[in-house]
């Protein structure tokens, strides 16, 4: 990983905060010991997970039934809870009743093993009422910044044992081929070496040296594998990976977190080349298991064992399902509301269908887990350990992170910054809520309860008339996400004839899953009549996206005199928004993947040569349709200051198979203001058996400079950077030229 | 193959037209001799082919520079030339001068081995004025019917070599995954059994029984493989297809028209996974050439093998790129205007990178093709013999074809047929032009000269003022396809005022290849904005599509009172339509594709159970976008009649892996007037180990019924049928249920 040179956010250091530490030998013989003493029943329970709302009593949400709770610990030797009790987002003293109230029933039980409490945490401890949300992993990515998502995990970890939950269903590590996907937002985009980098971060900041810390929690890889191709975007429909893509792009993402020590790893719900992944023993046990060395616990998602036979159709019925998925390696089954899989699975050992070897392998992962977490000594969580829950220290953290995601993408006649004595409307569907802030998996499923339960937290409007005065702050809808209303849009053009400039703000419903497809990547229509009625006012007009995916916006792009893309950047975004948008915060956000101009032109940055042939390669005697034409590169950002390259220098100009490539470039800050820079670093394959990449990056920095600040960095590429799989599943590189390309600048050296 | 039941259309029978008749040991021995007396240089020169504008005098359009043609058979012995001469379609004596030109060369030659002349004539004999035009290939698919298929390539065979050609580029196999292609109509449309039982049939045709007669020609399978699979949808843009999945879909059709005898194949210009097939020894040589043991020609694509390392850059330089190519299986290479394959393949070859019997491999399957096609004896037609070229009974078929193509989607409250008494207005942007009916690969490459060349053959707007007498028909273009002009819309509306109903001509420019990609499949917005104009007015409009593939109507579908696909039918499509849109025709045809209704919703017909989850597995939490909902679904077509499907029969309720399995269904004509109907028998595997497809094609006919007329009809399914290929690439069946569904009728079968 590249480390980053200057860091000026705040930061805290957590002690290490160890119950007790454990070695690997230790631990393994305390699972051999339990797992010897187990019944069947017992080690089936181990891997059954189920969701608390079935613990609840019918009709009064978040009261627990403590006869469905003994029931499902007693009875079926439950070993994992899930979910979220009703209504939503919990205090960390509720979670302490309810993860209080599993402990002592699972303390009855014969052998006392806790009960493992897994959460959806991933843009900080988002079911915990007031935990710090930072932007959501998208944002993340767009910092460029490993630090600041390593110390965001870190924060979050914290938070959430503050809520007595030990494991999150976090990182995401999936690598969205098709950008309507609706969990899009939940990646890290669609470069396979940020997303690497990225996701090694996470791990770090939510395991650090010990998940037996009250301060770390078990993380969980997801979702593993091919998730995020579908081919025609919708969530959970088929992906099309052959083998030889899959290693070189997504399997790459989890090697890097596996090393960073993942404890973890969620089943992806769909399908790859017709293999659902809960099915392919192939991809479980041989690749992920045994040739990856993975020894963690692996989880399927929501259902999936039930939707092999329900939705994929590869299994006769659930018996069948839960006989396949366990044989093809899964340890836990989030089933999660009902005890079919353990029943179908007693039944399939008993009568031999399954081994007990199987059986054995999955308990003893759980449980290991299970002890690495400490839970044996303590499964609850005493709040009063937990200080800086939501406190101004974290809340500055996920600020930063806002602030440093934030992407300026277009900034025609430096219209940014805006001057604070001049008046401005405020208008668009997303500028008045915390829902389109947060997005999803925010407080609850879909995050439609944002602004109740971040009422103290700003929406962008609030933030502007925080800034610069209500005075200054003319403000209307002007727009449904959804529907027509031109009312509205008349209202929004009459209110703008009174201010000099407007910030207009569009983008997406909150959403994740399948509630979030779409079949049509334009923004919606009801934003776009908003955009274009506008922008013949004549008046400067600064667009805001507010996104979890990149909505079309070709049809008014060319009338907006700035724009700037937010992502969902959390409870701090708005606030960071109307920093940058005054100059108060010099943005340095760079995105995390190709914004496309056209719906069906879905190009990727790193495209192959045939994908964005250049005029020399146009026919005469016709006119071509450029093929490669995003409306903004991966990678693009803009900045208030300027930053020159110079001095691109390779260390050596030929190469062996066994060297490191040192590779130094000159920034200086050219401009007038201090700003933050993402340094990346693309390699450039120029001749390969398998057609090579334009380019692909292979590094990245981010660094700070005051005007007139210069400063050299050092990337060092390793032999692994040169290489490809090739048809035979093997990594190699072959000999020949290779360009680097830093900035505007470039130089070649040999491999020989 | 299903065979037709009924056939009304008029139908000529060829005497066998053979000049002579080699049993294959002849030629064989005829090939060897040869080849053991031959050079070299000779031996490669018939690997290497030039277009024919390298042999014209510069600034003298189609007029031959014998010093030239000299060079290139003499110096270089050229074995094939191909394309067209300037400025476009030279007559059938034209034709005749330039082959006998090429012929009294290549007499001159030591050996005396004839030139092999290669056209792209791929609806009807394109480059040949006064040719008879057919509906371009997805226009063929959508008759369902095979016959048809097969006689117009009997006629095109028959008019090819009236033009002295004995090679045709057709038919294309690819299976578009994107309809965004640019050349989506060149194909059979997205289903792999209609595509293979089309290829098959367009093979036969041109082939016959003897590719050595006088009225067939040797026909030349393209792209192998995978071409027509661009991720983005532009052509000659990498393909991802999993070799489990190439197998299973795209190699049966080139299966199918292998078993046919096709006797040539013409290698894609993409990638598959990384590995641009020019450049896979494994597709083209252990899977084509030895595993499905292909004996025919590997022609590569335009300058393809140039391009491995100018575009792919999976070659250093050009002698690197016809070193991979040539042990790659490329048998010759369409260089084609230049020296450069021939050059450097001789260097190969004197310095031992390449073998010998790789070259005498190549060289004798094409010296074979050569004796096949009888071109020792006959090189150059006798115009006389070809009596019928450009006939009326050539032309009958060709608009039967078209006639049994046309696909009426939509047809609310009976609007259509019209009565000829009631006055309409023609307009929109493709009713007045053959450019539009006949599309790319018509006269020239992207058939802008279509006007011209078939001067005499009716427009849309022609065949409606011929059809009602033109007093009836008001007519303005109302839309540019490309440009806005408002002024042409206010014409239209103010000319719809006097007329009772409305045909609106949309459609796509003529093109092919990359310059017709596109970036959004909508249609254009000029054109929807002539229709949402038209359509405020309330009067009945009649929308006619005129487009190589689907593009998005969804702005204003719902304003339409009916809609009809004419797809590219072809110089005599205008009558056809007119006659349908009368009632004098009953519309027959069926839609070969999913016709999609957003731009990021993609799905085909064959999708997979996850891609359309029905309500029951919609979830209660959200409102799910539905994920699949086409405009128009793979095989609709509706007619002004009515039928009856009843009593779906399945022979046994359950059987071996050995046995087959007969159903049969009885129609009844159940309306006023007389039709055709094309009857499609889908398939269901319920459960599979490789997720089961929702259906799939595996049987059609097409029969014509009187009112009232019932008939009962036969389907056969084998256990290839059943078949699916799985992880080991092995195609395979398994135990349980299957459903068959013809029409509104479904029953099940076990496989024990």
């Amino acid at each position: 990983m590249k480390k980053n040179i200057l860091l000026l956010i705040p930061f805290l250091l957590f002690s290490s905060g160890s119950w007790s530490q454990n070695t690997k030998a230790e631990i393994n013989k305390k699972v051999s010991d339990l797992v010897s003493k187990m019944t069947l029943e017992e080690k089936i329970g181990q891997m059954t997970q189920i969701t608390i709302t079935n613990f609840e009593i019918k009709g009064k949400p978040g009261v627990l039934d403590t006869e469905k709770l003994k029931e499902g610990i007693q009875n079926y030797h439950v070993g994992s809870i899930l979910n979220v009790p009703n209504p939503g987002a919990a205090t960390t003293k509720k979670w302490n009743e309810v993860l209080t109230s599993i402990s002592n029933e699972a303390n009855k039980t014969r052998l006392k093993i806790p009960v493992l409490y897994g959460i959806d945490a991933i843009h900080g401890s988002s079911y915990t009422a007031g935990a710090t949300l930072f932007p959501q992993q998208i944002g993340m990515a767009a910092t460029f910044n490993t630090e600041i998502v390593k110390k965001g995990a870190e924060i979050s970890a914290y938070e959430t044992r503050a809520s007595s939950i030990p494991w999150v269903f976090s990182p995401d590590l999936d690598l969205p081929r098709n950008p309507a996907w609706s969990r899009t937002w939940e990646s890290f985009g669609e470069d396979v070496y940020l997303s690497a980098q990225m996701g090694t971060a996470m791990v770090n900041g939510f395991e650090g040296n010990d998940i037996g810390s009250k301060y770390h929690v078990a993380s969980c890889m997801k979702h593993f594998i091919g998730y995020g191709s579908t081919t025609t975007g919708k969530d959970r429909t088929p992906s099309i990976i052959p083998e030889r893509i899959l290693r070189q792009f997504d399997l790459t993402i989890y090697q890097a977190a596996i090393k960073a020590g993942a404890k973890s790893v969620m089943v992806s719900s769909g399908e790859i080349n017709g293999t659902p992944v809960h099915a392919s023993k192939y991809l479980i046990t041989d690749v992920l298991k045994k040739e990856l060395g993975f020894e963690g616990v692996v989880v399927t998602d929501w259902k999936d064992i039930i939707y092999l036979y329900t939705r994929h159709k590869v299994a006769e019925n659930n018996r069948d399902a839960v006989r396949i998925s366990v044989m093809a390696g899964i340890d836990m089954s989030m089933v999660p509301e009902d005890y079919t899989f353990y029943t179908d699975l007693l039944d399939l050992v008993n009568k031999g269908e399954v081994p007990m070897s199987r059986i054995d392998d999955a308990v003893s992962r759980i449980l290991k887990m299970k002890f690495e977490l400490n839970l044996f000594q303590n499964t609850v969580a005493n709040v009063k350990d937990y200080p800086k829950f939501g406190s101004p220290e974290f809340i500055a953290v996920a600020y930063n992170a806002a602030a440093e995601s934030i992407t300026l993408l277009k900034n025609n006649a430096a219209v940014l910054p805006l001057q604070k004595n001049e008046k401005i409307l405020v208008t668009g569907p997303t500028a008045n809520s915390m829902k389109y802030l947060n997005g999803g998996w925010s407080y609850n499923w879909q995050g439609e309860n944002s602004d109740t339960y971040a009422a103290d937290k700003m929406t962008i409007l609030e933030a502007l008339q925080n800034k610069i005065g209500a005075q200054n702050v003319l403000y209307t809808p002007g727009a449904d996400l959804a529907n027509y209303d031109d009312a509205a849009i008349e209202k929004a053009v009459a209110l703008a004839k009174d201010a000099s400039k407007i910030v207009l703000c569009l983008g997406e419903k909150n959403y994740t899953e399948t509630p979030g497809d779409i079949s049509n990547l334009y923004i919606t229509p009801s934003q776009t009549k908003l955009a274009l009625a506008l922008a013949k006012l004549n008046k400067p007009i600064i667009l805001v996206l507010n996104e979890g995916r990149p909505r079309l916006i070709s049809d008014f792009e060319d009338q907006m005199n700035a724009v700037i893309q937010c992502y969902l950047p959390g409870n701090e975004g708005a606030r960071a928004l109307a920093d940058i948008l005054y100059g108060d915060v010099n943005p340095s956000g760079r995105l995390p993947y190709n914004y496309p101009r056209y719906p069906n032109s879905l190009e990727k940055y790193n495209r192959k040569y045939t994908e964005s042939l250049g005029d020399e390669e146009q026919n005469n005697d016709a006119k071509y349709e450029k093929s490669y034409s995003p409306q903004y590169e991966f990678g693009s950002g803009l900045s208030y200051t300027t930053f020159e390259y110079s001095d691109l220098k390779i260390d050596k100009p030929a190469i062996t198979n066994t060297d490191t490539v040192t590779v130094t470039i000159t920034l200086k800050n050219t401009g007038k203001v201090i700003g933050k820079e993402a340094v990346l670093l693309y390699l450039t394959d120029e001749v390969a058996s398998i057609t090579p990449e334009v380019k692909a990056l292979k590094g990245f920095q981010k660094i700070e400079l005051a005007p007139n600040e210069s400063k050299t960095l050092t990337f060092t590429l390793t032999q692994k950077d040169l290489q490809f799989v090739n048809n035979d599943l093997k990594w190699i590189s072959e000999k020949g030229k290779f360009k680097v390309q830093i900035g505007n600048q470039a130089q070649e050296f040999m491999l020989n």
